[in-house]
């Protein structure tokens, strides 16, 4: 019997679970290799930290979206090394020999050497951080309401994001959501003048990704909204009491959540193939990493560039290099030429929340209201379960509706 | 001003929770104390061990169910200790005075001293308790995908339940959903017939608290569903691998549940009300404790007796018992007598699965389909929160309709 040409995926993220989807039907063997048993839908990740959608409707189960793939194996795993030149991924659970490997590893948090920042900031990467993140927040609350010392109920009272992109935007719009929502009801014998939100932001607007107009508009619309928008402001120091900033400004709080720097996560390797700065791989227009090229690299372990910037990091560009790099792999096998990968921009959103959000789709800038409404719909439509996709609905409908966080848990294991 | 009497509240279960509302529009002032700030509604922790349900949709914020309740406070504490002789309250966010005091802080686990079962068996009496359940079973399909010995996945296909209640009946019908229903179609390499469940019951018929003939109608049951009942077996032993049972017989099973045993959780007191074998409180007919007549016992952690015996440990008890102590207090308050609490037995159902339960209502048995139905509407229609009403309803329909389950998470934080 013929043997199949084995394809490894590494990481069951945006990238490499579409890869797997794409190579569903045709004549390889897929391993897909994840260390958790679900699938996080991240760009919801904000929602869960903030109260308003329980972790479990943004985590679905691998195996779920597998069913149909006949060919495709999951190993849940640790990948401790891959040897690329004998081709082969160590892992927790056994060795896999590979023909083809694609690294879809992901991203992971980096903290710059700032002091303190990974012992007290709170990152928002995984589905665990967002549940932590959570945690604190509602614990803070529950402590300042008993707190009689004006400092100390105002330092508990304080939320200060570090980072103005996407990420620390939408988290700045739905914690307000939280604390007029749901927190005022809550926490009656609290002034919700004490609460305090700080998005501090180090060059000198917000969603540098966006057109000036854009980023300007976030600001306007998060400083109506009682946010304390800080540019050019450095973190130079986090303590579990607050952030320092340059020229010793110090900003009490009692928590911080660290929403910038993003690396590659290259598993631990033979060798290390080219890497950027940011810890990314450098791969061919083909996504072929230049040394090997039975590897491919997708999503945000890839350095790819398109117009002469390197790709933002977003879902969109993971799903569509693992859509192409399934055809690449296909085309290899049929003894044909590799082409080369291109991303397709449909135009980006950003949500700022309280019905508010940002978006540039081919030249037409928007505000408000429409963006706020498209980056929901959209969302709820690249969820990958029907079943998710309803509960995550009638939560929102909900929240908007009755103008409430539900999941207001400090919920720990 | 005269100053409103205290009553302070420990725990936040069926009976605390109704005590607090039942005070809501009284002339006292409610300090309701819990560790979590959320109500378990623990009838459901069986179908969130069991993937059917999210853990948040039975963990209700405290907050959520007092915003009505403007004379009480919550108060996320650890209570330290309880000073009986002064009426304090020590709590891990300080010391709390109170005129009345309701103890309802439940039941804890018991394990009887039987080695290894507080180490490796697996209780269900938390919402902790419960995910933790659901990541080993989870994990062990995992494992067991994977395994070529064919002993080693047979073990880790082998799951026993230790205790023939209401609990382990429930636990094993669910089981048996979630092999059949998802399991088969996640894990399609592994052979169903390799899943082994086993009820273990130290006595000669299930569910000791209804009729033997409904006792013998979920055995028959069971067994019609595949699970091993094992009636006289007395578990001796319990590790990582299995369970001992009396005359040397071994179990090799990778997962151990343990739904025997409840005892009252007193917290840490100055001094000890009288107490019964189980932990429990012995306390009047007016629900005082006999040696402090300013102290209420109420749910799991009193001792008492309705028609010569003592109350089950079931949710409409502790809630009658909470609407019951909020108005003895108030006849205290004018002066009246107290009154002796008695118990309205509405019936009582349990649920098997697969379209089954038994129940006693009236004179009536029930067994079958009507039964199970009605556990689960009248469960549904206790649960205190209309928005995770309305979730665990559509999540039963998609359970049912489409025979899965849908939340197989391995989720650590």
């Amino acid at each position: 019997m013929h043997k199949k040409t084995r394809v490894v995926i590494v990481g069951a993220g945006f990238g490499g679970l579409q890869a797997a989807q794409s190579l569903a039907h045709t004549e390889t063997e897929v391993i897909l290799i994840d260390r958790h048993n679900y699938h996080t839908f991240v760009p919801l990740l904000y929602q869960v930290a903030t109260a308003g959608l329980s972790p479990d409707l943004i985590a679905i189960p691998i195996r779920n979206l597998l069913r149909h793939s006949l060919n495709t194996k999951f190993l849940k795993a640790e990948v401790e090394q891959i040897d690329f030149a004998v081709k082969l991924v160590k892992t927790s659970e056994g060795e896999i020999p590979y023909d083809f490997l694609i690294l879809a590893a992901g991203s992971r948090t980096q903290f710059f050497g700032i002091p303190g920042a990974t012992d007290y900031a709170f990152p928002l990467r995984t589905l665990t951080d967002a549940i932590n993140l959570r945690n604190q927040i509602i614990h803070c609350f529950e402590k300042a309401e008993g707190e009689l010392d004006d400092a100390k109920r105002q330092q508990l009272l304080t939320i200060a994001i570090v980072g103005g992109g996407a990420t620390g935007v939408e988290l700045a719009g739905a914690l307000v959501e939280l604390v007029l929502g749901s927190l005022q009801k809550d926490y009656p014998r609290l002034n919700p003048q004490e609460v305090k939100l700080i998005l501090l932001q180090s060059g000198e607007r917000l969603l540098v990704e966006f057109a000036p107009s854009l980023g300007k508009y976030t600001y306007r619309k998060l400083r109506q909204l009682g946010v304390q928008v800080m540019l050019n402001s450095k973190v130079c120091q986090v303590s579990a009491d607050g952030v320092g900033l340059q020229d010793d400004v110090w900003l009490p709080a009692a928590t911080v959540i660290w929403s910038v720097g993003l690396a590659g996560a290259l598993p631990n390797s033979s060798a290390t193939p080219t890497q950027t700065r940011k810890g990314k791989i450098k791969v061919l227009p083909s996504l072929q990493a230049s040394e090997y090229p039975e590897v491919f690299v997708i999503g945000d372990l890839a350095h790819i560039e398109h117009n002469q910037k390197p790709l933002a990091g977003v879902a969109p560009e993971a799903l569509q290099q693992g859509v192409f790099v399934a055809r690449n792999i296909q085309r290899r096998l049929r003894g044909k030429e590799l082409k080369p990968f291109s991303y397709f921009n449909k135009g980006r959103l950003a949500i700022i929340g309280c019905y508010s959000g940002v978006g540039k789709i081919g030249a037409f800038k928007l505000t408000g209201f429409l963006p706020w409404f498209m980056w929901l719909a959209v969302h709820l439509v690249y969820l990958p379960d029907w079943r998710n996709r309803l509960l995550i609905l009638l939560s929102w409908l909900h929240a908007y509706i009755l103008g409430d966080r539900s999941v207001r848990l400090i919920l720990s294991t």
